[in-house]
This record gives structure tokens, C-alpha cells and sequence, in this order.
């Protein structure tokens, strides 16, 4: 078979996925789908309600019997299937898997009283790079099509013993090196917002339908921005904790092995609370126990504590910046810090200007860690089915880059503690400096709103946080308008990524484009950041209060 | 220069560090030293009764006022100067420095009425890889003689702020890599107990001189048992905590930057109350704010708690083992692993046969990590001022063997995680099959109890939990003996390494050898297995009950 034949095989059993009770009669024109699930009449009512509920009161009403399972799982069903037809987000869709599950859940819950756990019957989506028990992980590979797994990722193995639901798995870039989301297997995912925008990538499947509320819960990975790009771009909160938080233990990867900078897995939410209800529920199971690479440290309550208590004190300390020294955001990305900054400051809080340290050196550094074996295992990965390369990809990685060798390998590292050590003494002078311990850094997480197809061209702001290993929330703030976000007619470039980048700005292209920022904090700080994060949520409107 | 020159300018530098009246008249000529420091006159009668104290007791008296730190670390340099001449343990010593520095920290407390740190006063013992600003770091290599540092080593910076007052950097072998203490620069460390024994390695300096009392506190790295071997082989308790506990950063070492297996510090003490000491010193400077690699994870009081309770209650569970597969342990070390067994047994504990999961495995994917550059570094640090490898480093790395590349290092670091998450799951098991939770397991560290020159072959019982990276921590048990530890006339030899150690074993020449084993569990168990050894410690009379 040609990689032609597997890929309209695979589509050809992607589609039979869906069936003809939930198909759109017709797709529709218009560049926002956002409305279709709530108008084309496939959704009950009830169901409307479900998909557009919290997790949070999901699991509450589950374990309460005011909701079956299979209700929900069923409305989350539906709406995915919607989202497909509309932004072509799913890579794997196994409702009948997912509603036998459901069932079994709801007969527990019957017989015994008792749920199995703190997400007894809530269903939940992956990315396709989580591996489930007979299923494909095609990760959008064509030459991966066809094998089943036998074993699930210990995330997804924690996830179900917490009572989890799954149903899709949604597409990704191939490759995943990339914050767009397009692959040979189903083509491209959109924006619900708007098609002529990305969803984001890697995690731009989760991005998509949890943005359409498919999903209510996305679990995704982020090596380099592919869990918070896609929130960003689809005004979600995001979770990019420090690696050793969650397991990562039997995935599917590109580079797997690569340990220079660590994939990590985390949650896209519609609120914090909801990612905390993710957080708690899986370090409730000791993933420390599964996952040789998960520290053992649960959940830390009194971490939260600290920043309630400066919230209640207003003695938050802030620090942000809107230019990393590489490339300057567009002016929605602007706004979108000031309005944190403001809004902060407003709520009697200390905002203070940082100075990013080296943040091109950083971004130039993993970039060399991305390409570190000159490509091998992306090419030959694409070489075995005989697939063409997506074209973003080739930003990243050039398939006639050299290999690093061990001893250079090993000057990388240490490059890369030295900066890592070197921004922590940044934190130490300026808590000297201001005499204040400083709770977090508000910064820009894409130098753009989410971005027209192809466009995604600098993924500093994101990946400076991955070289550091930093705990990192994505915020969403607002959305582009083009009566307010002009085009910055005193810019000046600072680098050429800089000039190309602002070229991209077009206020009408972006009018109604989801902002946001990301909150940052050192290493395993996610207790602390998500609290703060949440602060913020809440004074901009966009946090529901549990 | 020829390197003969440096080394000899650098002898008789060292030579000179040591004042007329610390000198020996002359050298003893039996080989156990032990108490040639209490006899010799050197030492007054205060200063043996201060270097046979506890570190515990040191601080609370240095608090409270009762000794000065001068008298503490004059007493300690007088006895490390005797350490030296009778073991050839130092690499650096700077009594003029330690005692200026004492005289500051007594002068702070007799102004403030306060003490600068839970450390205040109390002289610590480095390994000669720690970097001390305005002093060499040697490290054992020619090379480096001469080049004095700018810098403190991060852990170094934060023993200070507690307190702590530096007076010694002690031997390592050339390239650490070894488990004996024997470099070009000084020669060879010997063993307090019988001149004809090791010291240990490769932190076998702090091993020697913490063993004879030249000091109290001492501080090591390991990475394939340099601190767990000292530790055994002088009578020692010692820690090998998980990577990320305390800082690392700053440190001189070989092969810098591998981190596919981290080398981790450590304390090297008389009991495990002092090894807290360190510990929950260290811990208080909170270390994640220095070295990017540290967790945030300061001393967890209620871990060992939980310790204490099963104690007290007779309810600890414990596996143990004394064959990895590869090789069979002398009788002496047999024997030990018999006493804890049995010992906690009389206890009313539960002891339990447990099956090491893979080990000959692991010992080979280590010793592949090991020489990962194919001792590319290593050469060329010895090519650089010409001195030849010294004899013990051919075991473990050849000149000529392969550099690893990219793809085959990926390959090695999924073998390593897979083994670690199977040993996890080995630990789950045991648990299901037993119906409680594994504590601890008891194993050799060694397969001999101090070892003759030259005839360390086998690192496998270390190393083996260094992949895992286990928490160990090394308990002294007792000391070998010709009228009960006779020769294993069964033997039947596993492996040909094993036949080799087995033939090494003479019951006349390793007559009153220390015996230790390791308690070792999962990653960062600091608290609960320091807690568990301390125990052991107690019920074999060899800890001192706070």
C-alpha cells in the first residue's frame, strides 16, 4: 500500500466513527462554528447544558446521581463528533468504547454507592500521542497507522482508576515539533473561532474541541508551547507544570528518549478550577509509584494557602514583560499584558517591570536541543511510510542539520543548568532588590493572538520557559479588536523574526482573535501559580467561582 | 613543566600547610591507625574529647556558647593534619583560613547573641570537587593544579550561610570514576583501620578522614557508590540521596554535563542524628532557589514520622537480598545482612525475601552510561599535562571504545526509565502479594567489607541504585572476623566477575573489616529511610540516641 492508501483507509474508518444521527446535514459557511452545536438541533437541550457545564460540577452532580455517565458521555460524544465535521480535530473517536465505560461506571456507582474516584464518569480528551489500550496512536504518522496498543500510558492508566471517560483522541502536528496542527493523515484542524485561524499546536486537537466544548477537560504535552499555544488560541487556561509533576511514563513521542528538555504532560481547561479538579485527581494517585520519573510530591494545599492569603492581604508581587528582546508581540498581545498588569495593580497588588535574562540566548539554545539528532528520527520516521514532510516543520528542523555529538551534548547541558541557575539569581536579586518575594511573572505566551494559517513563525515566548523548566498557566484575557489594536506605526525591529512576525499583523484579519498571557513561576510551583492564575481569572471575568 | 614538576611543587605545597607541631615524630608503623591520635600527644585533651563528639552535640555547645568555633576547628585541623600524615588524605588544607573564619562566626555570636545557622561554627570536611573560592579544585588531575577558583560551588555557598567553617578538600582517584582513592597528584588514601585496605571511593579522602575523626561531617558525591563505598568501608553511615534533593551546582567533576545517570552530594557521618543535621541545614537554605536541578522539597518531618509510628508500633516492612546475580558477596557481608535481617526480625518487624528485579541488566546499562563518550572527556584531561590513567580506571573505561550517538543515547535513556517504572511496579507488586507497604529493602553495598588495594572489581551493588536513582543510605553493622567468616567452600560462581571476587576473599587479611549494608528506597525517601537506618543503627548499638 502507498501512504496514500493507509491515510484514505484511516479516514475511511475515522468517518464510519460517526454516525448518521450526529452528522450536520450540512457543514456550514461562516468562519465561526462556535454556535453550531447549541443551533443545529443534533443536541438535546439537556445536553447543551452538559457539554457547557464545568467539570467541577460534572463530577459533583455524577457523584451525586444527577447525572448518569452515559448522559454525559454521551453529550460529550455528540459535541465531538460536531467538532470534527467542523474543525477536523479528532483522530481517534470511539464512542461505543467510551459509553460501554460509561455504564459500567453508572452500575458501580449504583451497586456500591460509591464512585471509583474523583472523576467517576466524566469523560475526558486526549491528544493522539496518549496511548489506549486497542487502539491506534498514529500521532499523525502515517507509518503508525495500523498498530494497537496493548498497554495504556500511565497517565491514562491513573486517569481511568480516578474514574475518567475516554472517547477521542484528537489530531496533532506531525511530528508535534510545531505549534500548528496539520498532518498527512486528516489534513489540517481550524479554529473554532474562526477557520482561517490555528488552533494552535502541538496539543491543537485538544485546543479545538475543548475550545467548542467537545471536551471539558484536554489532556496535552508541551515541550515547546503545544499545551499552552492551543490554550491560548482558544481561550482556554492552560497548564504547563515542571517536569516530574505528572507522568509521561509509555507515550507516544517524536525524539523520544531526547531528555535535554522533557515533554510534559498537562491539562486545557476552561477554568482553574477545573484544572485543579485534573491536578488533584492525578497526583491522588501517586503517579510517583507508576512513573519512575514523577517526584512524589502531592498535592500541596498550603502552597495554594500562601497566595490566598496575599490575594485576601493584597500583597501579591508581580513581575512582567512584553518583549523578550526577540520579537515584539502585536499590539492585542500588548494590550492583553497591560490589561493584566492594570487589573492587578487596580486589585492593590505590586506589579513591577522584569527584565527577561537572556531570553534569545535561551531561545537559541533549545532550538539546537530540538535539533539535536540533525533530525534522524523525525525523517526516518516519515522515510518508513514514504510521507512528505508537513511544511511548517522545516522551520525547526532541516533534515541536513548535523547530529550533536556526546561531549557537545554534554556542553549543552551544562549551558543550559548555568541559565536555568543564572535566572534564579534574577529572582534573588530582584526579591532583594524590592523586598519582596516575587509570586510570579506575567509574560506574553505567543507574540500573536491565534494566528492565520502558517504563520506560526517564533515560539520563544514559550519555549524560554521550557528550557527553564518553569511552572506556566496560560491566562485567557481578551479578544483582538481592530478599533483598538492598530498597527504599531512607530515599530522598529529588533531582529528579522521581529520584522517578519509584525509584517503578520492585519487588525481586520485578527478582529475577535482570543489574547491571553501566561503566568509563570519557578520549578513546581504549579500550587502557587494556578492560585494566582486564578486570581486573575476571576478579576478579568473569566474564571467561574467554585 | 612536566607534570612530575607540577605534582611535586604541589606536594611540597601541601607539605607545607601542616605546622611543626602537628607533626608526628614519626610515622607508626602498624597498620591500624585508629588510635594513634588519642596517643601521640598532638591533640590536647579537650580536642580528642571535641573530635569524638557528636556534630549534634558540637552545635548545641557552640550555640550555647560553651566551646568557641576556634577550639572546635583548631581541634579538627590538628586532627586532620594527622589524618594526613597517617593516611596521605588531604588535597587541600587551610587551618589559617578555618580558623579566621571561626574567629569571625564567634565573634558574630558573642556581638549578636545569635548564631548564623544551624551549622554555627562547626568545621565540615569536602571532597576535593567541591569549588572553595581563592582554592584549587584538583580533583586528583594534574591539569588542574594551579587554577584557583573565582566561585563557591552552590552546596559550598549554602554551608556557609549555615554556618559551616571549611578547613579541608580531601582525595579523590583520578577521574572519581573508581571505588578507591589513588591519583597522580598525592597517591594513594589508605584505610584507617589496616594501611593494607582502601579507604574507598571515589570520595575515599572524607571516607579516611571522617573515619579517624579529622572530621565530623563529611561531604561526598556519588554516582556509582563514591559515597556509600567510603561510608562502608570506614565504619560510616552515609547518604546517597535522589538527584534533585541538594545542589549540585557549581561542582568540578568529570564528564560534565552527562546526565543520563546524576552524580549526587552527600553527608558521610558517625550517625544518622548528624547526617539530619546536614540535611535539615542544608534543606533550610531552601537549595531550589540556587540550582535549577533541586526541588522544591524542603526536610518532610511528618515522612520520617510515619517511620516512627510503624516503629513504635513493630510494623515496618522491609525486603532484603544478598546475591544480585552477578556477583555473590563475601562471607563477612553475608553475615551482615544476616544481623539486620534477624536483628529487625527480633524487633517483631517484617522481614521478606525480596527478588532483585534485573540488576545484572542494570549494571550493564550503567556501565554503558558510564563510558557514554567513550572517556573522550577523561582522556583528554589527562592528555593535557601528560600524566598516564592510573591502573584501577582501565576497569571501567577503555581508551578506545565508542562515542554513543544521539539516537543510541535516546535508545539508553528509555531503557533506563522503562527499568526504573518496572522496578516501581516490582515494589506494587510485592506490595499487592503482601497486603502492606514495602519500607525499605536491605542489601549489600559492597561485595566485600574493606577491600585490599587494587582488588575493587564489581560496583554493581551501588550502581544499580544509582540508575534507579534509590534513596540509599549506608549503615555500618559490624566487622568481619576469621573465626566465624570462613571461606564459602560451596561456592559455585554465577558469573566469571564473580568467581574473580570470590577468589579475593581471605578471612586472615580481611580480619576485623568493616561490614555495612545499604537501606535503600524509592526516589527522594530521604526522611523515611534515614529514619528506618536509624533504627538499625540503634538496635545494632553503633548510633548514638540523640
Amino acid at each position: 500500500m502507498t501512504w496514500e492508501d493507509i491515510v484514505a483507509d484511516k479516514r475511511t474508518r475515522l468517518e464510519a466513527t460517526i454516525p448518521q444521527e450526529w452528522r450536520l446535514k450540512e457543514l456550514p459557511s461562516q468562519d465561526n462554528v462556535m454556535d453550531v452545536p447549541k443551533t443545529c438541533g443534533i443536541l438535546t437541550d439537556e445536553e447543551i447544558t452538559i457539554t457547557e457545564s464545568s467539570a467541577t460540577d460534572l463530577v459533583e452532580k455524577l457523584a451525586k446521581k444527577e447525572l448518569t455517565s452515559v448522559a454525559v458521555t454521551t453529550a460529550f460524544c455528540k459535541r465531538a463528533a460536531l467538532a470534527h465535521q467542523l474543525l477536523n480535530c479528532n483522530l481517534e473517536f470511539f464512542p461505543d468504547m467510551a459509553l460501554a465505560r460509561a455504564k459500567e461506571l453508572d452500575e458501580h456507582l449504583e451497586k456500591t454507592g460509591k464512585v471509583v474516584g474523583p472523576l467517576h464518569g466524566l469523560p475526558i480528551s486526549l491528544k493522539d500521542q496518549f496511548r489506549v489500550k486497542g487502539l491506534e496512536t498514529s500521532m499523525g504518522y502515517v507509518a503508525w497507522i495500523g498498530k494497537y496498543e496493548e498497554k495504556n500510558s500511565d497517565l491514562v492508566e491513573l486517569l481511568l482508576k480516578a474514574g475518567a471517560v475516554f472517547y477521542v483522541k484528537t489530531s496533532v502536528p506531525q511530528s508535534l515539533m510545531v505549534c500548528e496542527t496539520i498532518n498527512n493523515v486528516i489534513g489540517r484542524t481550524v479554529n473554532p473561532r474562526n477557520k482561517n485561524w490555528s488552533c494552535g499546536g502541538s496539543s491543537g486537537g485538544e485546543g479545538a474541541i475543548v475550545g467548542l466544548r467537545g471536551g471539558v477537560i484536554g489532556v496535552g504535552t508541551d515541550i515547546g508551547g503545544s499545551i499552552r499555544i492551543p490554550s491560548a488560541f482558544n481561550f482556554l487556561y492552560g497548564l504547563r507544570p515542571s517536569h516530574g509533576r505528572f507522568p509521561y511514563g509509555k507515550m507516544a513521542n517524536s525524539m523520544e528518549g531526547q531528555e535535554t528538555v522533557h515533554s510534559v504532560c498537562g491539562p486545557l481547561t476552561h477554568s482553574i478550577a477545573d484544572m485543579k479538579l485534573f491536578a488533584t485527581a492525578v497526583l491522588a494517585q501517586e503517579p510517583w509509584k507508576y512513573d519512575s520519573k514523577v517526584i512524589p510530591m502531592p498535592w500541596r494545599q498550603p502552597e495554594a494557602d500562601v497566595i490566598k492569603e496575599k490575594i485576601s492581604s493584597k500583597g501579591l508581587t508581580l513581575g512582567y514583560y512584553n518583549c523578550d528582546g526577540n520579537v515584539l508581540p502585536h499590539p492585542p498581545i500588548l494590550r492583553g499584558i497591560e490589561t493584566v498588569v492594570s487589573t492587578m495593580k487596580k486589585a492593590g497588588h505590586t506589579v513591577l517591570p522584569w527584565e527577561p535574562y537572556k531570553h534569545p540566548y535561551a531561545v537559541d539554545l533549545i532550538n539546537g536541543i530540538y535539533a539535536g539528532d540533525g533530525g534522524t528520527d523525525v525523517f526516518n520516521t516519515l522515510k518508513e511510510s514514504g510521507e512528505p514532510a508537513i511544511p511548517n516543520f522545516g522551520d525547526l528542523i532541516k533534515p541536513d542539520l548535523p547530529k550533536i555529538d556526546m561531549n557537545e551534548l554534554w556542553e549543552v547541558h551544562l549551558k543550559k543548568w548555568a541559565y536555568q541557575s543564572e535566572y534564579l539569581e534574577q529572582f534573588r536579586i530582584f526579591e532583594e532588590k524590592h523586598g519582596k518575594e516575587l509570586d510570579a511573572i506575567i509574560a506574553p505566551i505567543s507574540p500573536t493572538a491565534a494566528i492565520r494559517h502558517n504563520q506560526f513563525k517564533y515560539y520563544g515566548y514559550a519555549a524560554a520557559i521550557n528550557l527553564l523548566d518553569f511552572t506556566s498557566v496560560v491566562v485567557p484575557v481578551t479578544f483582538a479588536d481592530k478599533n483598538i489594536d492598530k498597527i504599531n506605526e512607530g515599530f522598529k525591529a529588533l531582529t528579522e523574526i521581529d520584522k517578519t512576525v509584525q509584517a503578520e499583523y492585519d487588525p481586520e484579519a485578527y478582529h475577535g482573535a482570543p489574547i491571553a498571557v501566561q503566568i509563570i513561576g519557578r520549578r513546581l510551583t504549579e500550587e502557587r501559580i494556578m492560585a494566582i492564575a486564578e486570581e486573575i481569572g476571576k478579576l478579568l471575568g473569566n474564571e467561574i467561582t467554585p
